[in-house]
């Protein structure tokens, strides 16, 4: 059995990025900046199902996304919202999403609510741009 | 300045355990089994301020939360959801919750909605000689 993201993911967010062990989306929402991790093995739906090691590669990869979301937003982020839910796609996946208060949403969570504003291609162009030039920085430097 | 966790969290939950790294508090929600983990470090607000070698002791005391909560729970659990979200009470903390299909919320997040159900004294014991019992064992195998 190989790794693939579940289908269900395509239906809100773009391929952005491979990091060592995760596959990297963009969702696409222009509310707010919003990257969800999926660890490239195949069969996982908890975090219980990830050796330790791996366990703490992947909350290292969540504060890298968490930093990556800061640069993504238009405007600065007040708080890091960190979610592995699985109750709709079990396929295990760890959501980073860039809050304001002034969001819409704020305080509630963004998840189950409706509302999505798919991206326009310049800003999503723009999105994935930074994404995948964080990731060569990071090569460059020898830490990728 | 010293770790006292934010007094916000006496409204909904109780103090159950002190785990190495965690102050744990069980969520008086009788419609969820739920664990409220919080670091006892100071001034904690993101997982990035938190160093790598401790955050990786965060999610191992995640992983032993979601084993403990489906002890907790009187029906099995179909998934259990992880959060750190802070957006009511800033102060860094991970929602370790168990969920069914048939929890009357599923498959929405718990968070933002109405409907706390506060657990009646002897379920509230249950819950809490069994998290008590929990780090106990640990205690007697030498990994506690």
């Amino acid at each position: 059995m190989s790794f693939a993201p579940d289908p269900a993911f395509a239906a809100g967010s773009i391929a952005a990025a491979e990091w060592p062990l995760c596959h990297v989306r963009l969702q696409d929402d222009a509310r707010f900046p919003w990257l969800v991790l999926i660890p490239r093995r195949p069969g996982l739906v908890e975090l219980e199902d990830l050796d330790p090691a791996t366990r703490a590669a992947l909350m290292e990869e969540v504060v890298r996304a968490g930093a990556l979301v800061r640069r993504l937003a238009p405007e600065p982020v007040d708080k890091l919202n960190v979610a592995a839910l699985g109750n709709v796609t079990a396929q295990l996946h760890v959501h980073v999403v860039g809050r304001r208060r002034d969001d819409g949403l704020w305080p509630d969570p963004v998840w189950g609510r409706p509302g999505a504003r798919p991206l326009e291609a310049e800003e999503r162009a723009r999105r994935l741009a930074l994404i995948g030039a964080e990731a060569g920085a990071l090569v460059r430097d020898g830490a990728g």
